[in-house]
């Protein structure tokens, strides 16, 4: 019976186009998060939209689940293959399908990677901003309505995407948009996909929004003596209206992790980095401003990058924070993502900070504080049962203190494995009408299983 | 049997809580349309979510439709109680229930106008942007996903939109999203409800994100000798990267109609009036720049308002210009509402107005043409049926061409009843998919039946 569905996938599919060597199962099995590895049976590299209605046609009639899998840089185990069946592994279609740069528009294939997408279109003047650290691929970033760095001014992914090509489980194609920039007609289904990781349809295109380049640019940071100080002037920020690129928290446990990583020499404090960008006036006047008004809150240790090169360090010790904490032999790391508006992160960052302390466990609290939204990267032995349930525990205290606080559980990494517990806590009544919706569009429960829902 | 429900509402609501008067019937019989006008057998005004509820619990046992109803400034009858049944009138549902500037955040009920909200909101700074023209409810323009002159800087109403509150026609009370500013965990219900015109569930309170008002705001318009050249010069003014506030384009007919009905000595010719806002030597920068690039393209009459007064004037006659055509002794207006990738706009203006020409009828061109989206008003003698089908094939041609041209039929007003014709070419497998949506949150079809298919 198993061999019939194999057999099928092989006379189908080139035969480069599937593997089930050791190497590329491993692969499929895990992405960055420490959700426990699940392999698949086969792992397939469709080169059309064509390849992956054909897959999927093999998959219903033999009721195999199939699971996408992008660059495997998830942090929630989205791309782990829980009830086992096909890896679809994207990697093949990664081109651009239409570069529009006078509409500001251009459609892709899902495997296609953001820093991929703009060495094509930066040429042009343009840009796809939303920067989650990884190089994810877009399919995965539209998967997780991923976001990150630059959400809090160009949005999340989802504000991006004006339509999208879904293959069903039923095998139905169909296009979700259209390519105006606005539309009242229909519901909104673009919206729907987004975000539901791979659970209600599998993605084969996607037209994103682009967005100009700013003539000028200028990064920024500060330190301030305690984490809480940091959150309250983060919040000052944004109620001064001053449109920030991107202001980041990091605290002094992070900072000295990259130093000790990558020798960026960070002063070892409470930190806030920021982004200016427009017209060269316009950025100057923003930095004056958040100068003046974080000098009046005793900020320490403001400086402004020199030129592009300090600037682009910056940034990469930034990204490199989720990577530092991943780099110490025999730790695991698990990670919260936490949520809440922006009044309640003052509060919420303490809460963090104490969980971590009485822990005694080592740990960091750092994120995307203009939209309310931070991370903890905890270190546990993998092997050590009590410092598991201790990690655990922060993580879970947190979230649900963020959804009292009128929060969320998954600011952007989104549900996969480690969010379904929150699920009722957070969407209450609505959770019946998801469940519902799951079950109209994938009666059978072949796409993504295990995910978002228990 | 008819009398059972009508005696069940009385008993539950107050008595000046519902009224069978000829003059209510026929208030909510129609909208500013040119829809056929159908009265509901009752109105309702629900003055809380209990309330709604228990209406939607007494309409459920008898199976009588209900229809939400906001100001009456919906442009395709979205709020003609088509089947009869109840009216349900948000007018006493209009309160902010929190208002919290500190997390640039409100919480309304849906039948609070824009005007209402921004008065309670700006004396601390902030704003709610979204300006459709009319003083519409805030439930109204989730319902239709209404958008406007200031789309262009701050996106439509789905984009403002965090969390709703949603009756649904099974009796559920739920929310749909969160308080927090951005949130990757389950389904988007947010979105997918926002737009839905109350035919997948009834709306009773919103939570917005709120603005801060810009420093300093600049008004300017000039003129040009074509619509082709409006169009030209809009792309490239969005090209160049310049954050417009506003960006609008009204025909020279237009323009004509607005100065004979306000008397506001604007020149007769095809114009573009823009907004530039933010710091203030960032706004003067932005208008420099447009004036440079527009004199570039030839453009005439360029004039920067002189003072707030002459800036309200110019929007205040952008405004009317939809009202200067309803105003017309005689005359019925029929409106299209179409938005196309930018590119594709000009070719779609020159479409537009000779289709008007041709037709022998008297009509304008005018829009939010930094979004691609523009609107036909044309003016026709109702009495004529040839008259009626001729302005009706305008916007048919031009909808069917928009929807050729990977546009919409419709870029803010929504379905309703006069863009049912159009859902097949525009969404193709994707109807299919709402239509089970629609079964599935209401199979009974008791939530604004009649709307969106047919």
């Amino acid at each position: 019976m198993t061999n019939h569905w194999r057999n099928a996938l092989q006379k189908t599919l080139k035969d480069d186009q599937y593997s089930t060597s050791v190497s590329e199962l491993y692969r499929h099995s895990h992405d960055e998060s420490d959700h426990t590895p699940v392999e698949p049976e086969i792992v397939c590299f469709p080169e059309s939209t064509e390849d992956v209605l054909a897959i999927m046609k093999i998959a219903r009639e033999a009721s195999v689940p199939v699971t996408p899998f992008g660059s495997g840089s998830g942090l929630e185990g989205q791309s782990i293959p829980t009830m086992h069946g096909i890896s679809l592994n994207f990697e093949r279609m990664n081109q651009v399908v239409k570069f529009s740069p006078e509409d500001l528009l251009v459609t892709v294939q899902p495997g296609i990677t953001r820093l991929q997408l703009n060495s094509i279109i930066n040429r042009h003047g343009l840009q796809f901003p939303i920067d989650p650290g990884a190089d994810a691929t877009i399919g995965g970033m539209t998967a997780t309505n991923a976001s990150g760095t630059t959400a809090v001014r160009y949005g999340v992914m989802r504000d991006q995407i004006v339509d999208l090509e879904i293959v069903l489980a039923d095998g139905t194609l169909l296009h979700t948009g259209t390519k105006a920039k606005k539309s009242s007609s229909g519901y909104h289904l673009t919206g729907l996909f987004t975000g539901s990781e791979g659970t209600l349809g599998i993605i084969t295109e996607i037209t994103l929004k682009l967005h100009g380049i700013p003539e000028h640019t200028i990064a920024a940071s500060c330190t301030f003596e305690t984490p809480h100080q940091c959150a309250e002037a983060a919040h000052m920020i944004l109620l001064s209206g001053i449109p920030v690129q991107r202001m980041e928290f990091v605290d002094a446990y992070s900072i000295a992790k990259v130093n000790d990583y990558g020798n960026y020499g960070l002063p070892e404090k409470h930190s806030l980095f920021f982004e200016f960008a427009g017209m060269k006036s316009a950025a100057e006047e923003e930095a004056a401003l958040a100068q003046e008004l974080l000098t009046d809150m005793n900020c320490e240790n403001w400086r402004i990058a020199a030129d592009s090169e300090e600037r682009a360090s910056i940034w990469k010790a930034r990204h490199e924070m989720a990577y530092a904490y991943r780099h110490q032999a025999g730790m695991t790391i698990t990670g919260g993502d936490v949520c809440v508006p922006i009044s309640k992160l003052p509060e919420l960052i303490d809460y963090a900070r104490e969980l971590i302390s009485d822990s005694g466990l080592q740990g960091g609290v750092l994120g995307h504080i203009g939209d309310g939204n931070f991370h903890t990267s905890i270190a546990y032995d993998a092997k050590d049962p009590k410092q598991q349930l201790a990690a655990e525990t922060i993580n879970e205290k947190l979230a649900y203190r963020a959804i009292e606080l009128e929060g969320t559980c998954t600011g952007e990494h989104g549900v996969g494995l480690g969010k379904i517990k929150y699920q009722e806590a957070e969407h209450g009544a609505a959770v019946a009408i998801m469940k519902n919706m799951k079950q109209m569009l994938d009666p059978t429960n072949l796409l993504n299983p295990g995910k978002i829902f228990a």
